[in-house]
């Protein structure tokens, strides 16, 4: 085990998270020595001259050889990042947008310069998924696979669900709890859940997916009525990031879902992700844990931190000339306030359509292209088979033998 | 990455599953040389020559850098795997009885001859939870856990339950569709997956507990109408693997369990295994997969194949200095054909009694030196406080607001 000298960028939740773990574990091959900050005087959980405000106290210091990015920001994150790897640092990152979006080049810069990047806590954060692709299942072929990978999306939905809370007053308890970004829009816009899916493709398919590529559909548009409107008959409203392959073309998307009772998502409730994934050779593999807070991005961090310092390296996917799609037809429900007829034409195919309440909904099959196009102030959209084909259309059109 | 030189011993199911996997797989860095088997003349998916009776072609090839051993023979095993060792060849083993039982040697053998030796299969084939342990929560410390981890015990309460089969017929299926173990004693009566929990035992904790200490219960006294009367109450018997830390000491233990609906394991069927751990930093982290067939046990003995070529090593557990206690108290549910009032006198306190078609019902707290004793042939013991507290005795005792 070589022992590692540590500089952090950031330290907010995830920061203090790694160093809180880090400190009960007592670990004493690894020593922090320096954490960069923005803002000057604030308390800290740690000695005050570890903290300085000059990112060069680290990537000008030669005896530190690993830094944790742990920032929000994408652009600087990726010149800290290049800069500490052009002189030999290891990275632990959690930044999931500057990854998701620079993964190529974050590709090319770990081979250039020899050294390893890891970011287990990026995604999912309790559920170490990343290992496992790059470990355990390197002898399998993942057909597809779905997560709940926003925390504070989900814990928004939960609240509005089982606690009967308003939107925004749902919204309000989970950045009060620290699971939302610090920009909302990053959460319940689905961009948080797409950044994650992607990185999920590189390590799943071994494809390099673009944010533009990937179409994401928030919760921001969820009514409660639709929330009870899925409830009544059995379904619960969960934010899915999904992704198949068929006949080596990978597709995805980000949207919220009908979710039956023996789905696995149903049950992950909260601040809780999850994760399935369906393998050609052994069928159904799920987990779940908790995505967001402190100690559990800390740990992941940790493991990562770990993992570098014993030199391992991830296992390549099963998969190769891989490709990408990002216009498919899919199965969806359409819910407004207004009548739903002018919304007909967009649709290929148009199953059934409903009231519940003050609201209308349309259930069909609809071309990608189209769906992008859906977006309205009082629209909201309500996937029905996910690309991987784990909800079944047919029984959540005509759940109890009537149209619901 | 070293490329690697395989020997077999044992070609039934994890060993044909690995073949298979290394196939498909198609990887060009890991060759198998020869298999050892005990039948000759048998038909077999792979080319002749490689085939031996003779242990010696393996043993005596220092070609032959590593060693995957998957008989079932346990005594004969364990000489395979000193004698490769000594002679500087890696292992990776499927077989939890020798593992359970030699851990302390099998530690000693990779440590003083500079080898490794990885057995994920063995435990819950695929959930990865050795590699997850001695991995992502190194930095965790796991208050508890429990698992269904005998995929033949499971599949046979799911078909009771769900299908409405005896538990001859059940049994048979098992067998017929391979999951079984080649002594269905092993698996109905508790002692496979007692096997695995003290591998577990050993990684989470780093305690080597010996079989004879810890209480195996099997689902084998398990009656049609225990099934039905938990369901009636909406309760799934489920044969548990449970563990739990308290002070720095570790009690265990194997049984059926009462599971309620908001239990994780409530939903596992068939020969699905599952694991929950509870960890002091993170909380709950459930994981979900086939624990048994060909593919999925040979694909945990691929990764640990590729694990060891890469020369990764576990993390140690963040315990240290843990003890074992076989002694405990714990509330349970008796079920007899006759009257229950015989067993009164072994209870510390009895919680209530009750009867459901032809059987009668003692729900109690008992010592776990008395629980050892009522093994008749006409008793089934359900334990309701499972060890790490995950269940609710109250809530079963007294569901719906009446005494059960």
């Amino acid at each position: 085990m070589e022992p590692l000298n540590v500089g952090i960028f950031g330290f907010g939740c995830v920061g203090q998270g790694f160093y809180e773990i880090l400190s009960r574990r007592n670990d004493p091959t690894i020593k922090v020595s320096k954490i960069v900050v923005k803002t000057p005087g604030k308390k800290r959980p740690v000695d005050e001259e570890l903290v300085t405000l000059n990112p060069k106290d680290i990537l000008d210091d030669p005896s530190i050889n690993l830094v944790i990015e742990v920032t929000d920001d994408c652009e600087a994150a990726f010149e800290i990042v290049s800069e500490a790897m052009s002189k030999g640092k290891h990275i632990v990152s959690a930044n999931k947008k500057m990854i998701a979006e620079k993964m190529d080049d974050l590709v090319e810069l770990q081979e250039k310069h020899g050294v390893l990047m890891f970011y287990e806590s990026a995604v999912a954060a309790c559920i170490p998924v990343l290992l496992t692709v790059g470990t355990f299942y390197s002898g399998e072929k993942i057909k597809s696979f779905s997560g709940i990978l926003n925390g504070s999306s989900n814990y928004i939905l939960s609240k509005i669900k089982n606690d009967g809370l308003s939107y925004e007053a749902a919204l309000k308890e989970a950045q009060d709890k620290g699971f939302a970004e610090s920009d909302p829009t990053m959460d319940v816009g689905g961009f948080d859940a797409k950044f994650k899916l992607l990185i999920m493709l590189y390590h799943v398919y071994g494809i390099a997916v673009k944010p533009r590529e990937v179409l994401n559909i928030g919760i921001d548009k969820i009514s409660k009525t639709d929330i009870e409107f899925a409830a009544s008959r059995g379904f619960s409203i969960k934010h899915l990031a999904s992704a198949s392959i068929n006949n080596e073309v990978v597709s995805a998307v980000v949207s919220p879902a009908f979710v039956p009772k023996d789905l696995e998502h149903y049950s992950v409730e909260y601040e809780f992700n999850s994760i399935l994934l369906d393998g050609e050779y052994t069928g159904k593999h799920f987990k779940y844990g908790r995505g967001a807070g402190s100690l559990p991005t800390g740990l992941a961090v940790y493991s990562d931190v770990k993992l570098i310092q014993s030199g391992f390296k991830l296992q390549e996917t099963a998969y190769q000339d891989v490709n990408f799609e990002n216009s498919y037809e899919i199965d969806i429900c359409l819910s407004s306030s207004e009548s739903v007829e002018s919304f007909h034409s967009d649709f290929t195919e148009i199953y059934s359509t409903s009231s519940f309440e003050n609201r209308n909904y349309l259930f069909g099959k609809i071309s990608s292209d189209r769906l992008s196009l859906l977006s309205k102030e009082d629209v909201s959209i309500i996937v029905l088979d996910e690309l991987n084909h784990i909800l079944d259309s047919e029984t959540i059109v005509t759940e109890g033998g009537s149209t619901i």
